[in-house]
């Protein structure tokens, strides 16, 4: 990150920021940078929610809980990265609006999402006093919403719980359309439930905080939502992208929470229409991830980030729906473009092995049954399951991805 | 057991049977055990299904699948009592159907009821192959059933399974609801979902394996769904009972399926009101539950098991009933008569002692965020929810339990 110091002279001459963006935070302290607070809202039937983007909003979420009338004692999860920055506002937030709570927290990163951690919280919470009539909110990213919604899915043979995502990542994506699990030995993801939140909460503002390969990876699932369904949100991602390195301008801080709940709303059409992954609409927001899987799981954990393998496999999937879909070129150069701008990468790292991947996406297509399913666009906004992609021509795709782009 | 050793003369001088059952079984296999099939409907909207209850439907179990246009592989879960006497059955039986099968045997008892058997059993099935389009089959008692439910329930986020319970228990109680779970060092079934299994079949002639003592701890449950439901069926309850030691005749063993249903649907008709147990419905399942529950905890692991626990939990909540709710003396008389005609425990160990009870009365108490629940009965039939039950109420029930019924 570029450390600008800047330094404000005059009435507050200690005051000293060290990035463009705690400048903006702190003017925007003064002048409001919450102009704007949409909220989406999932449409399920009796498990309906709304999902509330608004800038500081990590403070309101027992305000907003009280609205949704939420009862009984709040356990917040949360891990060793995003407790220190954010536990305290939460907890006091929950106590004004009157809910009793204790918190918990997790090692940060994906080896706590495991079985094991499950149990572990699970005890913790019995030892607090929690029963079926508490709820749970999850405060980080993908790891601690995919852990605590699957605790909260069977603690007790499922309690409440409520999303308060902290990354890009969790906020657009993971946060939003019930899906919970954790890792076993034999896969990621495999040992899950379908488990809705009450209500997500969204605040932009952690979003600042991010290490910026961090900010980068969770855009990768923000161009794929613009790429599958809002092609004309690519441009705002753009500009966003240019800030994550300079640090953001307080008019892109005031404009993220419509940037944000523009992108979840994507997602949460999608959801609300095949809330179960049973009727292949839900499955649109697999693409670039059958290459992106695959690429995953044949690297060391943790040499590419989740988002960073999803942008090499959107590079291969929109070369095979210019193949197969009818794609054209320019809405291919477009995409590909939103993802250079953000620096995210679109060349397979060299020591990366082709049929490596290729032994992983097979194993992943067994996922659905063995039919071979892959998502397509015939144009920008215009996504299609096919059956059309063939092994040869996802060698010819991964070939691709070792030339530079 | 006793074990009358009846030899048969004549044409087969080879055969000898050690008990009067396996006499009336091999008598029933030429004449026909099987002439009733009852089954029991449980209304649960698209979660609906079918309970089928037929001597003899073990092997028959891949035909009513086929008939509930199940598809997919089967991953068939059971333990090492029951596997070695009935997997094979199953598995002839799905195989006839077209079923491709795996099985997966686990160590028999309580303790394989947990997180990590759960999460090595998701480990075999995926290396046996199975996705999202397999299904489970829990071949067992509530052991099985639970574990095997709850996998099912989180295995890629949920598959449909099927019960096929072999116990009493099982077969009259936890196969039918859609209760799953396993248990954490923090307590029993902390952890666990509802997840209904698309079919149930019990087989009645398994019951005819079981040592008498499961037999009779599984007739402590089904005494429970007479006195809160069915107050006629204590009769046949008792006469069945004589039974358990001296070996079942051809005739209880042809009544054996229609007893047997009659006591399921007591159950069945309660989940379709209170799926989910958050209407107090589903709670009257309860009764001699909350005492039960209490002195299950306070004794070494395996001293009394679980339906002995509940056949001292009714004998206080007898106690509590006429006390208040105005329980008639003849309707206490009648169901403590079954109970000590199944050769039910009436009285507490000497070495129990009534305070840890009370404490584990207490913890459990918070199951129910707090609110004071006991169900009593007013008549026979006729269960409520109470709290007018004190704490010195309980202490009576219990100075009481020590003395000879």
């Amino acid at each position: 990150m570029h450390t600008n110091i800047v330094k404000v002279f005059g009435k507050r001459p200690r005051v000293r920021f060290r990035t463009r963006t705690q400048y903006a935070l702190a003017r925007a302290r003064r002048g409001g940078y919450n102009a704007a607070m949409p909220s989406v809202s999932l449409s399920l039937g009796e498990k309906s929610y709304e999902v509330h983007v608004a800038n500081g909003s990590l403070k309101s979420v027992g305000d907003f809980l009280s609205r949704t009338r939420m009862g009984g004692r709040a356990a917040v999860i949360s891990d060793t990265n995003v407790a220190p920055l954010y536990a305290a506002s939460v907890l006091a937030g929950l106590d004004d609006a009157g809910y009793a709570a204790s918190i918990h927290t997790i090692p940060a990163g994906e080896q706590s999402k495991n079985i094991s951690t499950v149990e572990q919280l699970a005890a913790e919470l019995v030892k607090a006093g929690h029963d079926r009539t508490s709820f749970i909110v999850a405060l980080g990213g993908g790891v601690v919403g995919d852990l605590a919604g699957f605790l909260a899915a069977t603690y007790y043979r499922g309690i409440p719980f409520v999303q308060v995502p902290t990354s890009v990542m969790a906020q657009v994506d993971s946060s939003v359309g019930g899906k919970t699990a954790v890792n076993i030995a034999a896969g990621k993801n495999l040992v899950g439930a379908f488990h809705q939140p009450r209500l997500v909460v969204a605040d932009p503002l952690a979003l600042t905080t991010l290490p910026p390969r961090v900010g980068r990876e969770g855009m990768a699932e923000m161009v794929k939502h613009a790429a599958i369904a809002r092609p004309k949100s690519l441009f705002p991602l753009m500009q966003l992208a240019d800030e994550i390195d300079i640090g953001f301008s307080l008019t892109t801080i005031q404009r993220l929470p419509e940037i944000i709940a523009d992108n979840i709303s994507v997602k949460a059409r999608l959801v609300e229409q095949d809330e179960l992954e049973t009727r292949g609409v839900r499955a649109f927001l697999n693409f670039g991830h059958t290459i992106g899987h695959g690429i995953e799981a044949s690297v060391p954990y943790g040499e590419l980030l989740h988002g960073e393998v999803v942008s090499l496999g959107m590079r291969a999937a929109l070369h095979l729906s210019r193949k197969h879909a009818g794609l054209a070129e320019q809405d291919e150069r477009l995409v590909l473009n939103a993802l250079r701008s953000i620096g995210l990468p679109l060349t397979l790292p060299e020591h990366v092995d082709a049929e490596t991947v290729m032994e992983h996406v097979a194993a992943d297509k067994k996922f659905c049954g063995g039919a071979p399913r892959f998502v397509l666009l015939e144009a920008l906004g215009r996504p299609v399951l096919s059956d059309a992609v063939t092994e040869s021509d996802m060698r010819e795709a991964l070939e691709l991805l070792k030339s530079p782009c």
